[in-house]
Protein backbone atom coordinates (compact mmCIF):
# COMPACT_ATOMS: atom_id res chain seq x y z
CA UNK A 1 0.00 0.00 0.00
CA UNK A 2 1.32 3.13 -0.93
CA UNK A 3 1.52 5.80 2.02
CA UNK A 4 3.00 8.71 0.59
CA UNK A 5 4.73 9.70 -2.65
CA UNK A 6 7.50 11.67 -2.83
CA UNK A 7 8.90 13.62 -6.39
CA UNK A 8 12.38 15.34 -6.67
CA UNK A 9 11.97 18.40 -8.40
CA UNK A 10 14.90 19.61 -10.49
CA UNK A 11 14.69 17.76 -13.86
CA UNK A 12 11.99 16.11 -12.49
CA UNK A 13 9.13 17.95 -12.16
CA UNK A 14 11.20 21.30 -13.92
CA UNK A 15 14.07 21.84 -16.63
CA UNK A 16 17.28 22.48 -14.27
CA UNK A 17 20.47 20.74 -15.85
CA UNK A 18 19.75 22.32 -18.95
CA UNK A 19 20.84 25.73 -17.13
CA UNK A 20 23.87 24.38 -16.54
CA UNK A 21 25.03 22.90 -19.62
CA UNK A 22 24.04 26.32 -21.43
CA UNK A 23 25.97 28.59 -19.05
CA UNK A 24 28.91 25.73 -19.34
CA UNK A 25 28.80 26.67 -23.28
CA UNK A 26 29.03 30.00 -22.75
CA UNK A 27 31.61 29.93 -20.44
CA UNK A 28 33.23 27.89 -23.00
CA UNK A 29 33.20 30.85 -25.47
CA UNK A 30 34.42 33.37 -23.14
CA UNK A 31 37.62 30.91 -22.24
CA UNK A 32 38.74 30.31 -25.75
CA UNK A 33 41.06 32.89 -26.27
CA UNK A 34 42.43 30.96 -23.06
CA UNK A 35 41.69 27.40 -23.48
CA UNK A 36 40.68 24.92 -26.14
CA UNK A 37 37.03 24.08 -25.82
CA UNK A 38 37.06 20.08 -25.07
CA UNK A 39 40.36 20.42 -22.53
CA UNK A 40 38.23 23.77 -20.95
CA UNK A 41 34.86 21.71 -20.86
CA UNK A 42 36.76 18.77 -18.91
CA UNK A 43 38.27 21.11 -16.44
CA UNK A 44 35.05 22.80 -16.10
CA UNK A 45 33.37 19.99 -14.71
CA UNK A 46 36.64 18.50 -12.54
CA UNK A 47 36.76 21.87 -10.86
CA UNK A 48 32.93 21.22 -9.26
CA UNK A 49 33.62 17.86 -7.78
CA UNK A 50 36.07 18.90 -4.57
CA UNK A 51 34.29 21.94 -4.11
CA UNK A 52 30.88 20.14 -3.68
CA UNK A 53 32.27 18.82 -0.22
CA UNK A 54 32.93 22.94 0.87
CA UNK A 55 30.10 24.98 -1.21
CA UNK A 56 27.49 21.76 -1.29
CA UNK A 57 25.01 21.72 -4.62
CA UNK A 58 23.47 24.73 -6.39
CA UNK A 59 24.23 27.55 -8.67
CA UNK A 60 26.19 29.61 -6.19
CA UNK A 61 28.72 27.07 -5.88
CA UNK A 62 28.72 26.26 -9.66
CA UNK A 63 29.67 29.81 -10.26
CA UNK A 64 32.26 30.13 -7.58
CA UNK A 65 33.37 26.94 -8.88
CA UNK A 66 33.20 28.10 -13.00
CA UNK A 67 35.36 31.18 -11.71
CA UNK A 68 37.83 29.68 -9.81
CA UNK A 69 38.74 27.52 -13.32
CA UNK A 70 38.42 30.12 -14.97
CA UNK A 71 41.52 31.67 -13.02
CA UNK A 72 43.49 28.54 -13.87
CA UNK A 73 42.46 27.80 -17.48
CA UNK A 74 43.41 31.37 -18.39
CA UNK A 75 46.95 31.21 -16.00
CA UNK A 76 45.62 33.85 -13.97
CA UNK A 77 45.21 36.09 -17.44
CA UNK A 78 41.34 35.91 -17.16
CA UNK A 79 40.05 39.84 -17.46
CA UNK A 80 37.42 41.06 -14.78
CA UNK A 81 35.06 41.73 -17.30
CA UNK A 82 34.93 37.95 -18.30
CA UNK A 83 34.50 36.95 -14.70
CA UNK A 84 31.84 39.18 -14.73
CA UNK A 85 30.47 37.44 -17.59
CA UNK A 86 30.33 34.53 -15.40
CA UNK A 87 28.79 36.42 -12.45
CA UNK A 88 25.74 37.37 -14.56
CA UNK A 89 25.51 33.81 -16.27
CA UNK A 90 25.00 33.04 -12.65
CA UNK A 91 22.50 35.87 -11.53
CA UNK A 92 20.74 34.55 -15.01
CA UNK A 93 20.26 31.65 -13.84
CA UNK A 94 19.21 32.45 -10.36
CA UNK A 95 16.48 34.08 -12.07
CA UNK A 96 15.39 31.37 -14.91
CA UNK A 97 12.06 31.48 -15.03
CA UNK A 98 10.84 28.02 -13.76
CA UNK A 99 9.98 25.51 -17.23
CA UNK A 100 8.20 22.84 -15.73
CA UNK A 101 8.46 19.37 -17.66
CA UNK A 102 5.54 18.33 -20.28
CA UNK A 103 3.14 16.63 -18.34
CA UNK A 104 4.32 17.24 -14.91
CA UNK A 105 1.72 19.46 -13.54
CA UNK A 106 -1.07 17.15 -14.64
CA UNK A 107 0.54 13.86 -13.13
CA UNK A 108 1.11 15.87 -10.15
CA UNK A 109 -2.69 17.13 -9.97
CA UNK A 110 -3.96 14.07 -10.72
CA UNK A 111 -2.00 12.04 -8.36
CA UNK A 112 -2.45 14.45 -5.31
CA UNK A 113 -6.57 13.20 -5.43
CA UNK A 114 -5.54 9.92 -4.63
CA UNK A 115 -2.19 10.27 -2.38
CA UNK A 116 -0.34 12.29 -0.04
CA UNK A 117 2.31 14.11 -1.72
CA UNK A 118 5.68 15.11 -0.84
CA UNK A 119 8.39 17.36 -2.59
CA UNK A 120 12.26 16.47 -1.95
CA UNK A 121 14.72 18.58 -3.59
CA UNK A 122 18.09 19.05 -2.66
CA UNK A 123 20.17 21.85 -3.63
CA UNK A 124 20.24 25.67 -2.24
CA UNK A 125 17.46 26.52 0.21
CA UNK A 126 17.00 29.95 -1.41
CA UNK A 127 16.85 28.99 -4.90
CA UNK A 128 14.60 25.80 -4.77
CA UNK A 129 11.92 28.19 -2.48
CA UNK A 130 12.15 30.26 -5.40
CA UNK A 131 11.65 27.57 -7.77
CA UNK A 132 8.54 25.99 -5.59
CA UNK A 133 6.91 29.23 -5.33
CA UNK A 134 6.94 29.97 -9.18
CA UNK A 135 6.69 26.27 -10.45
CA UNK A 136 2.52 26.81 -9.23
CA UNK A 137 2.88 23.45 -7.53
CA UNK A 138 3.23 23.79 -4.01
CA UNK A 139 -0.69 23.58 -3.32
CA UNK A 140 -0.44 19.86 -4.12
CA UNK A 141 2.49 18.64 -1.76
CA UNK A 142 1.37 17.66 1.72
CA UNK A 143 4.96 17.79 2.64
CA UNK A 144 8.08 19.70 1.29
CA UNK A 145 11.54 19.29 2.17
CA UNK A 146 14.49 20.50 1.08
CA UNK A 147 17.85 18.88 1.99
CA UNK A 148 21.69 19.03 1.53
CA UNK A 149 22.24 16.04 0.41
CA UNK A 150 20.02 12.95 -0.37
CA UNK A 151 21.34 10.00 1.28
CA UNK A 152 20.07 7.26 2.97
CA UNK A 153 20.19 8.75 6.04
CA UNK A 154 18.10 11.41 5.20
CA UNK A 155 15.50 9.71 3.58
CA UNK A 156 15.28 7.51 6.70
CA UNK A 157 15.21 10.64 8.98
CA UNK A 158 12.25 12.07 6.52
CA UNK A 159 10.05 9.55 6.56
CA UNK A 160 10.46 8.93 10.44
CA UNK A 161 9.42 12.95 10.63
CA UNK A 162 6.49 12.01 9.26
CA UNK A 163 5.96 8.31 10.19
CA UNK A 164 6.29 6.63 7.06
CA UNK A 165 7.48 2.65 7.14
CA UNK A 166 9.80 3.08 3.64
CA UNK A 167 7.71 -0.10 2.66
CA UNK A 168 4.58 2.40 2.00
CA UNK A 169 6.98 4.71 0.37
CA UNK A 170 7.62 5.81 -3.36
CA UNK A 171 9.89 8.30 -5.13
CA UNK A 172 10.07 9.46 -8.05
CA UNK A 173 13.32 11.37 -9.46
CA UNK A 174 16.12 11.35 -12.74
CA UNK A 175 19.20 11.36 -10.78
CA UNK A 176 19.87 7.31 -9.43
CA UNK A 177 22.55 8.45 -7.48
CA UNK A 178 20.26 10.96 -5.41
CA UNK A 179 16.61 9.91 -5.87
CA UNK A 180 16.74 6.08 -6.67
CA UNK A 181 19.58 4.14 -5.01
CA UNK A 182 19.13 5.34 -1.76
CA UNK A 183 15.59 5.02 -1.72
CA UNK A 184 15.98 1.10 -2.89
CA UNK A 185 18.79 0.55 -0.13
CA UNK A 186 15.87 1.80 2.54
CA UNK A 187 13.45 -1.13 1.55
CA UNK A 188 11.08 1.43 -0.62
CA UNK A 189 10.58 1.26 -4.14
CA UNK A 190 11.41 4.26 -7.01
CA UNK A 191 10.37 5.07 -9.86
CA UNK A 192 12.92 6.28 -12.67
CA UNK A 193 12.23 9.07 -15.53
CA UNK A 194 15.67 9.75 -17.37
CA UNK A 195 16.11 13.39 -18.32
CA UNK A 196 17.64 13.53 -21.75
CA UNK A 197 20.94 15.56 -20.07
CA UNK A 198 22.49 14.24 -16.65
CA UNK A 199 24.96 15.57 -15.12
CA UNK A 200 27.49 13.16 -14.86
CA UNK A 201 27.74 13.45 -10.83
CA UNK A 202 24.41 12.00 -10.55
CA UNK A 203 24.52 9.45 -13.06
CA UNK A 204 25.48 7.05 -10.32
CA UNK A 205 27.91 3.84 -11.68
CA UNK A 206 26.74 1.53 -10.24
CA UNK A 207 23.15 1.09 -11.74
CA UNK A 208 23.83 -1.53 -14.29
CA UNK A 209 20.43 -3.74 -14.32
CA UNK A 210 17.36 -1.84 -12.74
CA UNK A 211 17.08 -2.73 -9.26
CA UNK A 212 14.67 -4.66 -7.65
CA UNK A 213 11.65 -2.61 -6.49
CA UNK A 214 12.67 0.17 -9.47
CA UNK A 215 11.34 0.71 -12.56
CA UNK A 216 11.99 2.78 -15.33
CA UNK A 217 9.43 5.18 -17.00
CA UNK A 218 10.27 6.50 -20.30
CA UNK A 219 8.08 10.02 -19.69
CA UNK A 220 6.51 11.46 -16.37
CA UNK A 221 3.23 11.47 -17.98
CA UNK A 222 2.94 7.59 -17.54
CA UNK A 223 3.08 7.41 -13.81
CA UNK A 224 -0.51 7.88 -12.88
CA UNK A 225 -1.74 4.93 -15.67
CA UNK A 226 1.28 3.20 -13.48
CA UNK A 227 0.63 4.27 -9.81
CA UNK A 228 -2.74 3.08 -10.36
CA UNK A 229 -1.86 -0.22 -12.02
CA UNK A 230 0.77 -0.91 -9.03
CA UNK A 231 -2.23 0.21 -6.84
CA UNK A 232 -4.01 -2.23 -8.19
CA UNK A 233 -1.60 -5.09 -8.20
CA UNK A 234 -0.92 -4.70 -4.65
CA UNK A 235 -4.54 -5.12 -3.48
CA UNK A 236 -4.53 -8.39 -5.79
CA UNK A 237 -1.47 -9.63 -3.81
CA UNK A 238 -2.95 -8.36 -0.59
CA UNK A 239 -5.52 -11.21 -0.90
CA UNK B 1 3.37 30.12 29.88
CA UNK B 2 6.23 29.41 28.15
CA UNK B 3 5.64 26.27 25.69
CA UNK B 4 8.74 26.79 23.35
CA UNK B 5 12.02 28.59 23.27
CA UNK B 6 13.87 29.32 19.95
CA UNK B 7 17.64 30.78 19.51
CA UNK B 8 18.88 32.18 16.76
CA UNK B 9 22.01 30.45 15.83
CA UNK B 10 24.55 33.56 13.55
CA UNK B 11 26.20 35.57 16.55
CA UNK B 12 23.75 34.39 19.00
CA UNK B 13 25.06 30.75 19.82
CA UNK B 14 27.75 31.20 17.75
CA UNK B 15 30.28 33.36 16.29
CA UNK B 16 29.78 34.06 12.31
CA UNK B 17 29.89 38.15 11.29
CA UNK B 18 32.97 38.31 12.76
CA UNK B 19 34.52 35.93 9.70
CA UNK B 20 32.46 38.13 7.12
CA UNK B 21 34.04 41.44 8.91
CA UNK B 22 37.41 39.78 8.94
CA UNK B 23 37.38 38.96 5.25
CA UNK B 24 36.34 42.44 4.15
CA UNK B 25 39.57 43.53 6.29
CA UNK B 26 41.59 41.43 3.79
CA UNK B 27 39.76 42.16 0.27
CA UNK B 28 40.59 46.11 1.38
CA UNK B 29 43.92 44.99 1.79
CA UNK B 30 43.24 43.18 -1.90
CA UNK B 31 41.79 46.09 -3.52
CA UNK B 32 43.94 48.71 -2.13
CA UNK B 33 46.32 49.36 -5.06
CA UNK B 34 43.07 50.26 -7.15
CA UNK B 35 40.92 52.12 -4.41
CA UNK B 36 40.86 54.18 -1.14
CA UNK B 37 40.02 52.06 1.87
CA UNK B 38 36.84 54.04 3.24
CA UNK B 39 35.36 53.92 -0.31
CA UNK B 40 36.03 50.28 -0.84
CA UNK B 41 34.80 49.26 2.62
CA UNK B 42 31.37 51.80 1.76
CA UNK B 43 31.41 49.83 -1.89
CA UNK B 44 31.43 46.55 -0.47
CA UNK B 45 28.79 46.87 1.81
CA UNK B 46 26.31 48.37 -1.26
CA UNK B 47 27.43 45.60 -3.34
CA UNK B 48 26.19 43.40 -1.41
CA UNK B 49 22.36 44.49 -0.91
CA UNK B 50 21.01 44.20 -4.02
CA UNK B 51 22.31 40.99 -4.41
CA UNK B 52 20.52 39.57 -1.74
CA UNK B 53 17.55 38.84 -3.20
CA UNK B 54 18.85 37.32 -6.00
CA UNK B 55 21.73 34.88 -4.05
CA UNK B 56 20.02 35.04 -0.89
CA UNK B 57 21.80 35.01 2.62
CA UNK B 58 25.33 33.45 3.41
CA UNK B 59 29.12 33.08 2.24
CA UNK B 60 28.60 31.96 -1.33
CA UNK B 61 26.36 34.95 -2.20
CA UNK B 62 28.68 37.00 -0.38
CA UNK B 63 31.77 35.96 -2.05
CA UNK B 64 30.32 36.29 -5.57
CA UNK B 65 29.17 39.94 -4.50
CA UNK B 66 32.70 40.71 -3.26
CA UNK B 67 34.00 39.58 -6.65
CA UNK B 68 31.53 42.06 -8.43
CA UNK B 69 32.86 44.92 -6.28
CA UNK B 70 36.33 43.78 -6.77
CA UNK B 71 35.60 44.03 -10.44
CA UNK B 72 33.81 47.87 -10.09
CA UNK B 73 36.42 49.37 -7.82
CA UNK B 74 39.57 48.52 -10.05
CA UNK B 75 37.77 49.35 -12.96
CA UNK B 76 37.86 45.49 -14.29
CA UNK B 77 41.78 45.42 -13.90
CA UNK B 78 41.50 43.23 -10.92
CA UNK B 79 43.97 40.32 -11.70
CA UNK B 80 43.17 36.29 -11.61
CA UNK B 81 45.54 36.19 -8.76
CA UNK B 82 43.12 38.52 -6.54
CA UNK B 83 39.92 36.84 -7.67
CA UNK B 84 41.34 33.61 -6.40
CA UNK B 85 42.15 35.35 -2.96
CA UNK B 86 38.86 36.29 -2.22
CA UNK B 87 37.68 32.98 -3.37
CA UNK B 88 39.97 31.27 -0.88
CA UNK B 89 38.78 33.44 1.49
CA UNK B 90 35.13 32.01 0.90
CA UNK B 91 36.28 28.74 1.11
CA UNK B 92 38.24 29.54 4.30
CA UNK B 93 34.75 30.86 6.13
CA UNK B 94 32.86 27.69 4.57
CA UNK B 95 35.54 25.60 6.82
CA UNK B 96 36.50 27.91 9.47
CA UNK B 97 35.27 25.58 13.20
CA UNK B 98 32.48 26.54 14.67
CA UNK B 99 33.06 28.93 17.79
CA UNK B 100 30.54 28.85 20.59
CA UNK B 101 30.14 32.45 22.03
CA UNK B 102 30.61 31.98 26.26
CA UNK B 103 28.21 30.71 27.79
CA UNK B 104 26.16 29.30 24.98
CA UNK B 105 26.49 25.55 25.46
CA UNK B 106 25.71 25.81 29.12
CA UNK B 107 22.80 28.29 28.79
CA UNK B 108 21.23 25.89 26.11
CA UNK B 109 21.82 22.94 27.94
CA UNK B 110 20.29 24.58 31.35
CA UNK B 111 17.02 25.64 29.16
CA UNK B 112 16.68 21.87 27.72
CA UNK B 113 15.93 20.69 31.55
CA UNK B 114 12.61 22.54 31.35
CA UNK B 115 11.48 23.56 27.85
CA UNK B 116 11.21 22.38 24.48
CA UNK B 117 13.86 24.00 22.36
CA UNK B 118 14.08 25.14 18.54
CA UNK B 119 17.00 26.68 16.39
CA UNK B 120 15.94 28.79 13.89
CA UNK B 121 18.70 29.62 11.84
CA UNK B 122 18.24 31.64 8.18
CA UNK B 123 20.78 31.95 5.66
CA UNK B 124 22.79 28.66 3.58
CA UNK B 125 21.27 25.35 4.01
CA UNK B 126 24.94 23.43 3.69
CA UNK B 127 26.87 25.58 5.97
CA UNK B 128 23.92 25.97 8.77
CA UNK B 129 24.01 22.41 9.03
CA UNK B 130 27.62 22.50 8.59
CA UNK B 131 27.95 24.59 11.97
CA UNK B 132 25.02 22.97 13.49
CA UNK B 133 26.65 19.44 13.61
CA UNK B 134 29.86 21.26 14.37
CA UNK B 135 28.75 22.86 17.02
CA UNK B 136 27.76 20.12 19.23
CA UNK B 137 24.15 21.48 20.47
CA UNK B 138 21.81 19.42 17.55
CA UNK B 139 20.81 17.48 21.02
CA UNK B 140 19.43 19.90 22.97
CA UNK B 141 17.05 20.75 20.21
CA UNK B 142 13.64 19.42 19.63
CA UNK B 143 12.99 20.96 16.24
CA UNK B 144 15.84 22.37 13.81
CA UNK B 145 14.23 24.95 11.24
CA UNK B 146 16.75 26.38 8.88
CA UNK B 147 15.13 29.01 7.05
CA UNK B 148 15.82 31.39 3.81
CA UNK B 149 14.21 34.54 5.77
CA UNK B 150 12.87 35.54 9.31
CA UNK B 151 9.71 36.96 8.20
CA UNK B 152 6.11 37.37 10.40
CA UNK B 153 5.17 34.80 7.74
CA UNK B 154 7.80 32.31 8.44
CA UNK B 155 7.81 32.32 12.21
CA UNK B 156 3.84 31.70 11.93
CA UNK B 157 3.96 28.68 9.79
CA UNK B 158 6.93 27.76 11.76
CA UNK B 159 4.68 28.29 14.96
CA UNK B 160 1.81 26.26 12.97
CA UNK B 161 3.71 23.46 11.99
CA UNK B 162 4.82 22.97 15.58
CA UNK B 163 1.50 23.82 16.95
CA UNK B 164 2.76 26.47 19.41
CA UNK B 165 0.70 29.59 20.20
CA UNK B 166 2.24 32.82 19.72
CA UNK B 167 1.65 33.60 23.07
CA UNK B 168 3.64 30.54 24.27
CA UNK B 169 6.60 31.43 22.53
CA UNK B 170 9.97 33.05 23.52
CA UNK B 171 12.60 34.31 20.31
CA UNK B 172 16.44 34.54 21.68
CA UNK B 173 18.49 36.40 19.17
CA UNK B 174 21.12 39.14 18.56
CA UNK B 175 18.98 40.54 15.21
CA UNK B 176 16.35 43.34 15.93
CA UNK B 177 15.55 42.80 12.27
CA UNK B 178 15.10 38.78 11.92
CA UNK B 179 14.74 37.75 15.31
CA UNK B 180 12.96 40.51 17.51
CA UNK B 181 10.50 42.54 15.47
CA UNK B 182 8.71 40.05 13.59
CA UNK B 183 8.47 38.04 16.79
CA UNK B 184 7.25 40.73 18.90
CA UNK B 185 4.89 41.40 15.42
CA UNK B 186 2.88 37.59 16.01
CA UNK B 187 2.62 38.45 19.72
CA UNK B 188 5.23 36.24 21.00
CA UNK B 189 8.07 37.11 23.17
CA UNK B 190 11.71 38.17 22.37
CA UNK B 191 14.79 37.93 24.45
CA UNK B 192 17.57 40.28 22.69
CA UNK B 193 21.11 39.59 23.37
CA UNK B 194 23.61 42.22 21.37
CA UNK B 195 26.45 40.83 19.65
CA UNK B 196 29.32 43.21 19.50
CA UNK B 197 29.54 43.26 15.75
CA UNK B 198 26.37 43.39 13.95
CA UNK B 199 26.05 43.43 10.25
CA UNK B 200 23.89 46.93 9.46
CA UNK B 201 21.53 45.31 7.00
CA UNK B 202 20.68 43.30 10.39
CA UNK B 203 20.07 46.46 13.03
CA UNK B 204 17.20 47.21 11.59
CA UNK B 205 16.29 51.42 11.31
CA UNK B 206 12.48 50.68 13.74
CA UNK B 207 13.77 49.65 16.81
CA UNK B 208 14.48 52.98 18.68
CA UNK B 209 13.17 52.22 22.25
CA UNK B 210 12.86 48.85 23.31
CA UNK B 211 9.34 47.38 21.96
CA UNK B 212 7.02 45.57 24.81
CA UNK B 213 7.07 41.90 25.45
CA UNK B 214 11.16 42.38 24.53
CA UNK B 215 13.70 42.63 27.01
CA UNK B 216 17.83 42.71 26.15
CA UNK B 217 19.95 40.91 28.34
CA UNK B 218 23.48 41.75 28.19
CA UNK B 219 24.91 38.18 27.57
CA UNK B 220 23.74 35.00 26.77
CA UNK B 221 24.71 33.78 30.42
CA UNK B 222 22.10 36.03 32.21
CA UNK B 223 19.55 33.65 30.30
CA UNK B 224 18.53 31.11 32.16
CA UNK B 225 17.86 33.04 35.60
CA UNK B 226 16.06 35.29 33.38
CA UNK B 227 14.01 32.79 32.00
CA UNK B 228 13.35 31.42 35.41
CA UNK B 229 12.14 34.46 36.98
CA UNK B 230 9.64 34.58 33.88
CA UNK B 231 8.20 31.73 34.36
CA UNK B 232 7.78 32.48 38.44
CA UNK B 233 5.82 36.27 36.99
CA UNK B 234 3.33 34.52 35.09
CA UNK B 235 2.68 32.24 37.50
CA UNK B 236 1.93 34.95 40.05
CA UNK B 237 -0.08 36.63 37.56
CA UNK B 238 -1.70 33.66 36.64
CA UNK B 239 -3.38 33.10 39.83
Amino acid sequence: MLELIAFDADDTLWHSEILYVNSQERILEILSPYSEKELTRQELYRAELPNLSIYGYGIKGFALSMIEAAIRLSDSKIRGSEVEQIIDLAKDMMKAPVRLLEGAAEAVEALSNSYPLMLITKGDLFDQERKITQSGLAAYFKHIEIVSEKTVDVYRSVLAKHGVDPSGFLMIGNSPRSDILPVIELGARAVLIPYHTTWVHEAADAVGEAPMNCIELEHIGLLPAFIEQLAQDSQVGAR
